[in-house]
């Protein structure tokens, strides 16, 4: 049976998304949560979905939620697209956008989940070093026929780090393709993109209600682009793809804008902290625009470090990068976490 | 930017689902949802993980659903694949299977979406018609290099007719390809495909909790297949492809067999009734083992009938199939819906 699935699939690893431990107590700071629990509104949106029932399909393009967030973010309903988290999003763009022995373009290192969408196409993953400070190379721009769609995480992951808006618009007027950007982490960031899609009909902004808003756990993310883009979209997406109760979730969630400034205020001053603690314990540690810090010891090799870290209980994201080199990325935890984490590496460290 | 969408996303119109009013008060009879609200210990589940809290990302493969789901089947926990909806499974099946150029097979008239799931893919769809008594057409199983995955809806949409299991056996013997027998409507027929997937390597059996489960509104479906597929399918779906409060829900929906048994005695009781008063009625009706019923009047055609309907508040599915004829596609409602729904068509036919 195996012989009848597509070469392509066949040759592929697949992606591992980071250490998911459904049983015991791990302080978690591998897959870049958000520690704190989300919005209340959140659990009463749903209840009362749940009152209502579930018997009933539902909305197919999540209209309510399209309506709140284009008030949050100042562009019009029609400009949004919603999905099943922005997994959902990625996987209709790629689809869209990128036919076998085609190429995706992205920056390296970067999120990898990207070349495991390249390859289930059949096309071909090209990824474009940064330079040693993060930023990135102006080929990143150089357009070949081949090239279809260019990938941007920003801030970027593991790094942390950030394109400033005005360069990225610089990139999308010289790329004959669409420029996808990924902004997972903006709302923890001090500037984003989505201004740039309103001048650059190529420009695309996903994001995700799963880090700044607290709900990895309800699967919600969504793309604005210009509504010729999101018409093309939306052939590609599963009819009903965001449930009933999603919807409400996420809409209650974006609706209560002083919890997220309050939540980021939060994550933010421990960021610096534990920025400063790593700095003080050897480590060199990338100054962060996100809800992680990414960084290696001077003296320690880092996948020891994450593995004395594991066997105490503490999981952090250990990447290694072929021709680049590794690290650990942290993830902003509680202040309570945040200490757990700082004092077993004071320990693992004497 | 339009130009930069694949042509065969350009050119494609995309799938239209059943109308779903978000407001106003409609007898609602188009599209299969179950009128009676889902197990109580849906609801139960849902809010346990609303306490829990959603800020951790869900289990990736529906751990807790797949082992539950394999002592109700009979199967194997990793027999099963879950999906945002049997629409996600769908998905990734066609995305394994089926490269640009190449083809899907389907029977005709059957469910629509299985042409925009090749079209997606840059494949072609080629139908292959039913008899006139709806049994399939032996070249159904006649096979050339290009045919990638066969699908086999069963029950059938629109006919709610049904391929004996010995008769799929047969087929899936004769295919050099995968078979996916969509049991959407399963729960409510006299048997099923799944004890072939034990015997035959390329029948995959997909279900949904949409129809039999009342659970349309939460996104939930699964696929039984033999592991080596499933691990090879596991490469193509989103990392958390099932968010927590729907896999907490299926799992605690497939964990009641009682409410599913008390439900099917309902529906089953009215879809006697409904077709009898139909055929008192004039109107030629398949027998059904599904859900709803697929009927045409003996002197009125189907579309008036359908606007008239509407314009009563009653909603059904009608369906115009090409070089093949039109129809009413009725869902088994309450004992209520039902009554209303008769009481209009009566005094439409007067």
């Amino acid at each position: 049976m195996q012989q009848y699935v597509r070469k392509n699939i066949q040759e592929m690893t697949g992606y591992t998304p980071g250490e998911q431990p459904q049983a015991g107590k791990f302080v978690k700071l591998n897959t870049n949560e958000n520690p704190y629990p989300p919005s209340p509104a959140v659990g009463r949106a749903i209840r009362e979905v749940l009152e209502r029932g579930l018997s009933r399909y539902p909305d197919p393009t999540a209209t309510a939620f399209r309506i709140r967030a284009a008030e949050v973010l100042a562009v019009e309903p029609d400009w949004i697209l919603c999905g099943n988290g922005s997994d959902d999003i990625l996987t209709i763009v790629t689809r869209a956008f990128i036919a076998e022995g085609q190429t995706l373009r992205s920056a390296y290192p970067s999120y990898i989940l990207y070349r495991t969408l390249a390859e289930i196409q059949g096309a071909t993953f090209e990824s474009m070093p940064f330079h040693p400070d993060w930023s990135l190379p102006a080929s990143f721009a150089d357009m070949r026929d081949d090239v279809r769609l260019a990938v941007l995480v920003n801030p970027n992951s593991p790094s942390g780090t950030m394109v400033p808006p005005d360069v990225v618009a610089t990139l999308a007027a010289r790329l004959n393709c669409p420029l996808l950007v990924d902004e997972a982490y903006a709302d923890f960031a001090d500037t984003n993109c989505l201004p740039i899609v309103r001048q650059h009909p190529n420009v695309m902004v996903v994001r995700t209600m799963s880090k700044s808003y607290a709900l990895a756990g309800l699967r919600f993310g969504f793309l604005v682009a210009q509504p010729t883009v999101i018409q093309q979209l939306l052939k590609v997406k599963d009819s009903y793809n965001c449930d009933a109760l999603s919807i409400a979730g996420a809409t209650a969630a974006i609706d209560d804008q002083p919890w997220l400034q309050d939540n980021r205020s939060k994550i933010l001053a421990t960021r610096d902290r534990l920025t400063e603690s790593l700095q003080s314990m050897g480590f060199a540690v990338q100054p962060s625009q996100a809800n992680f810090v990414w960084c290696q010891h001077a003296d320690q090799p880092s996948r020891p470090l994450y593995e004395a870290l594991k066997a105490q209980r503490v999981l952090v994201r250990y990447m290694d990068y072929p021709d680049w080199g590794d690290g650990l990325r942290i993830t902003v935890g509680t202040d309570e976490q945040t200490d757990a984490l700082l004092a077993i590496l004071q320990s693992i460290l004497k």
